[in-house]
């Protein structure tokens, strides 16, 4: 396993780990002075800085962009909300390719309104990424689905296991893979098998950090700091890397009361803190 | 699948649908008021009856006991804490064996205080149920490991897929099977075929209804009644029923501000008028 205690050059700042109302200038700021070597930003911020801006702070800055949040919420109450959802996918790839970013990261989305058709909602799903990813090929970004934790199937992403996520990529062939986050995953008794399965064939795209914080007093914005929840964080770092990966440890924290509140420099000094003593 | 329109006889009341104030007899007495057949108490409720008073009451009312709830809690920090649980898990099956209850239902437990080893408590998991599973064959109660929804993997329930119940089910042998809650296994993309696998194994010992609401509030308090969330319940049944389940539709509510504070009449009339019409 890598030893990631020395420095946060490894590491990644989602930009939703400061709250809603920093900006990716702040964010950028943020990781230059602690150190921090990549970025993860999403598309809000992206658009508030402009995208050629935000390419060209970025890059100035000398970070790596891990990822682009997010592509995805495909299915939709009809053909008009369908369509919808595939031109802002494609919008979202291309943001990523102005990024250089290592890959667009997917949140498919859950139930249309009104609807109870789980199967259906996961067709419609995988129907969008099959377009999109013939979209994203041709532009060079991978497209990585995070299965999210099956408290949000409903309203967020009906892909809810990462050996779900993984017989999709099986389906869909090459340039889609997933990202594996903890706070969704860290549960699954097939973890293991799963993630040695994605690195055998070439899907770890990304690897995001929290912690699963208990009491969690919200199903959304409760999420913790590495160290402060149940998770066995280097077990599973440790599992990823046997399995090839070698990429950042984004670290992505929705914490309404927890940690959104506090300065930038004590949430980065926090996150670099753990990154190099919890994960 | 089986008409269940014309009246409440196969449906079940679990007790904690009335909320924690309602006592045994309260949940009897409004079973004979709405004409529901079955029901099954929390150990709390049989022990403020009494277990005999509870027996009586029951058998004279005439209502199937379709669980006991509940055995489990298995995981403990050491030796000691682990003897105490095996011990009360013995007290429990005798609970049922004297209500004569189809089965004792699992909440298996989930990290000791301190551990973030799932691994671990997943191992004390079953050595547990194997313990109590000797104690019991000889008693005539069966157990039913109930998996809980993934949301509950640290604080409640280490068992959260029915596929990974049904590999516990495999290695311990007769008279061990599952209790299939939809609030818990509703998301899972593997439904379909690990239902399928516990009916051929003859491993469906109890059926349970709620609804998952969007958005939900609370991560142990706001399940909804049928038919006012996402889960496409006739869809379950006719899965189970395909499978060869012909018992009970045993409804179990935790709300704690949105049918709780009703009268337990409000609350009855409600579970058999969407019993007859939405699951």
């Amino acid at each position: 396993m890598r030893d990631l205690s020395a420095d946060a050059k490894l590491m990644s700042l989602n930009t939703a780990t400061l709250g809603p109302k920093r900006s990716l200038k702040d964010a950028v700021e943020g990781c230059l002075r602690h150190g921090i070597g990549g970025i993860s930003p999403w598309r809000d911020k992206i658009a508030e800085a402009g995208l050629d801006e935000a390419a060209r702070m970025i890059k100035r800055a000398g970070l790596s962009v891990t990822g682009v949040c997010r592509g995805g919420m495909f299915p939709a109450a009809d053909a008009e909300g369908r369509r919808c959802a595939l031109e802002d996918n494609r919008r979202a790839v291309d943001e990523a390719a102005a990024l250089d970013s290592s890959c667009l990261v997917f949140v498919v989305g859950g139930l249309p309104p009104g609807s109870k058709d789980l199967k259906d909602a996961r067709a419609q799903v995988e129907d969008g990424l099959a377009a999109t990813l013939e979209y994203a090929r041709p532009a060079g970004v991978r497209l990585a689905i995070e299965p999210l934790h099956p408290m949000y199937a409903a309203d967020r992403a009906c892909v809810n296991t990462l050996g779900q996520a993984l017989d999709i990529c099986d389906r869909l062939g090459q340039g889609i893979g997933v990202a594996v986050d903890v706070y969704h995953v860290w549960w699954d008794p097939d973890l293991d098998r799963q993630i040695a399965r994605a690195g055998r064939d070439g899907r770890l795209y990304a690897y995001h950090l929290c912690d699963w914080m208990v009491p969690t007093t919200d199903l959304l914005l409760d999420r913790g700091m590495m160290g402060d929840g149940v998770i066995d964080l280097p077990a599973i770092r440790r599992t990823m890397e046997a399995a090839g990966y070698d990429g950042f440890c984004e670290v992505e924290i929705f914490s309404a009361n927890r940690w959104w509140p506090k300065t930038i420099d004590e949430i980065l000094g926090a996150m670099v803190a753990r990154g190099k003593t919890c994960i």
